[in-house]
């Protein structure tokens, strides 16, 4: 018997969805259903819940730095509890199921611990066990290196594993469970009426995921769209389709913008009064990347006197550490002033249509400037126009811009 | 730089060794003390304290009766977290150090999960390590089969793992750290002037493991007499030296008695008016090997009408499912009566002078019999004479055969 790949199906559950016990025999009941309709079920898992960050703490106990090598040896545990645990689910509702670790289908990754990237998956056991109609249970997150050294993908490292999967085994299609039913066209929380969109570009997506959708990894994507791998994220808690996140079509480009989001975790570091010369930039942006710190949005401006001003953003966490970065640059310059604004929020609509229809950034500006909303800083893509705003206007800005989209009848 | 055997150290750390992050970092500490003295250090550990009770917890969640496979596949975590931990907390003193799982370095075993059989090591990783100076810390109790599954080693494994690994290196010697000093006459707790052995034989241990001892694992012990590997048992506590575990000489058999031990753990089933026909016996302790209960101790005698009477002794946690399986082979032969006593304790003496001293056991019988002590069962090796006696005895027994072969002047 050889394997059909039309019916090849990858499913990735994350970390909420096999959070307790009770949780993985409901995603063992699911994966069921999939089997009996002769599906070749793969399934990537997380690890449970909060393990890994009990197994980061356990570490700190011992070491605020330890060595990478050492804490992807410490954090793949955690993946390799959830698959032992989800076999056993299976086979306790009795479908055949086999759990491997990322050392068990060879899934090499260059040697970056704790950030390593795929570079070859080994499918002959995983066939081998389709084959004999089993369910494969992978461990996400992991892999080895060329050494046999343990190594992990960083954040949202299960998606990656997935994705990554479901290209090598050409199937069908790859389903990330979240505990949301899909993306919406604006976060339901803030605007009840979100849509949840059938379907989405990578690029959006991609934008979305940098914005903080936080449904999906930007790595993952990336991955899809590079393997054209078709993407379906969906909620565990149920059988709703969710969205689909596919190569771009016509269709999507009949649409001005497809969602817009609102960002409050960053805050804005401001960097004035600095001499205009080259290699400023560079050294600032290399001082902070030093210490990994992200940053997101920069603006630069030239002021007076061949002085410049440089804003940017971070996550609110990282902002007393990229304020003492940029203290010890001014000191070395000799030159110079920084203050920080925590009270900011980031405004973004995203959307293929903006290729090829003009004038979206200006009706977006117009509307915020029409209701009394001072724009700060603003940033764009092809397919992304982002604005800093002030904290306590965004909750309006967003659904001023929601509703100047046409959003509401998407 | 080549790697020289007589400095190559084995040390095992049990799960009280490395039961906490604090105890950790207190071995970290001792591992050093070895390191700079320019010892070649191999370290394997055991999973921290409970955390293997606690994944078997979790497992009982999900199935009363979960795949060897996948229980392997669970369990393996355990060693893995410790042997992160400890690299990590040998790093914070500044000792440079590797983790290794099972799998890195290939310790091949057979395929029966959870008691599997270790048959070969590849010991290229660990030596090129050594080379460099470095710690290894190995994952014991697991392996993998040819197949790459991971397997276990079932209990003790950790031991096991030591001195197989001291053997596949021919290091200088096995130091197996426990909580206890090493290996006493008798039970301290029991006989507070009882005297730590220096020494003792492979033979003697293999008795006393047996017997319950428990600072030391039988098959480990089996492992170690077969390679001639010197174990060290002694306290992760203290500096002390512990117990040598060395091959038999002419000094051990000088004493008559090396310790006694009592062990109250254990519960008598008495299967009685049962025909005496060949097969009989087969047919009980194939039934009871079946249902994996262990059987200690097991007397036959033939009564009357040629009906026979057979007791045997297993832990009192298998009790009643021994006299379950004994009550369905009564009804199947159509014949006999079974009962249970669990207030007895067997007491035994362990010495390789036996072999070479007459009249050891009856000098055990008769001071029992002065005191009044009924001797309800008998068994004896080469080496060894244990007592049925009843529970409530048991205390005063111990401290009159400790007595009567001199073993407070040892």
């Amino acid at each position: 018997m050889s394997v059909e790949k039309e019916k090849i199906l990858v499913q990735k559950y994350g970390g909420t969805s096999v959070g307790t016990t009770e949780r993985i025999k409901i995603v063992a009941k699911r994966i069921k259903e999939y089997y009996e309709k002769n599906f070749h079920v793969i399934v990537v898992v997380s690890a449970m819940g909060k393990s890994t960050d009990a197994l980061v703490a356990l570490s700190k106990e011992i070491s605020e730095n330890p060595s990478d090598r050492e804490m992807d040896m410490l954090l793949a545990t955690g993946e390799q509890v959830s698959i032992a645990l989800l076999a056993m689910a299976l086979h306790e509702i009795e479908v055949p199921a086999v759990s491997f670790t990322g050392s068990q289908i060879n899934l090499l990754t260059d040697g970056r611990f704790s950030k390593a990237r795929i570079e070859k998956i080994d499918t002959n056991k995983l066939l081998t066990a389709l084959e004999k109609k089993m369910v494969c249970i992978v461990a996400g997150f992991q892999g080895i290196d060329l050494e046999q050294n343990i190594t992990t993908l960083g954040r949202g490292g299960s998606d990656t594993s997935a994705v990554a999967l479901a290209a090598a085994l050409e199937a069908k299609e790859c389903e990330i469970y979240t505990d949301v039913d899909g993306v919406y066209t604006a976060d339901p929380n803030k605007i009840p009426a979100a849509k949840k969109l059938s379907k989405i570009s990578y690029d959006e997506m991609l934008e979305l995921a940098s914005l903080g959708a936080g449904v999906l990894h930007s790595r993952a994507v990336e991955f899809a769209k590079k393997y054209n791998v078709i993407l379906h994220v969906r909620s565990s808690f149920n059988f709703n389709e969710g969205t689909l996140v596919v190569p771009e079509d016509t269709d999507m480009e009949k649409l001005l913008v497809t969602a817009v989001t609102l960002k409050k975790d960053e805050a804005r570091v401001t960097v004035s009064d600095i001499p205009d010369r080259p290699g400023i930039a560079a050294d600032l942006f290399a001082a902070l990347g030093d210490v990994s710190i992200n940053v997101d949005m920069i603006v630069q401006s030239t002021g007076k006197d061949n002085l410049n001003t440089i804003s940017f953003t971070v996550l609110k966490n990282d902002v007393l550490k990229a304020e003492k970065v940029v203290k010890e640059l001014l000191t070395s310059w000799g030159a110079g002033g920084a203050s920080v604004d925590k009270n900011i929020a980031i405004i973004s609509a995203v959307g293929v249509g903006m290729k090829s229809h003009v004038g979206i950034a200006a009706r977006m500006f117009k509307v915020l400037a029409e209701n009394g909303i001072n724009i700060e800083m603003i940033s764009t893509s092809e397919i992304k126009i982002s604005c800093v705003i002030r904290d306590d206007k965004s909750e309006e800005a967003l659904k001023l811009i929601y509703s100047i989209f046409g959003l509401e009848n998407a």
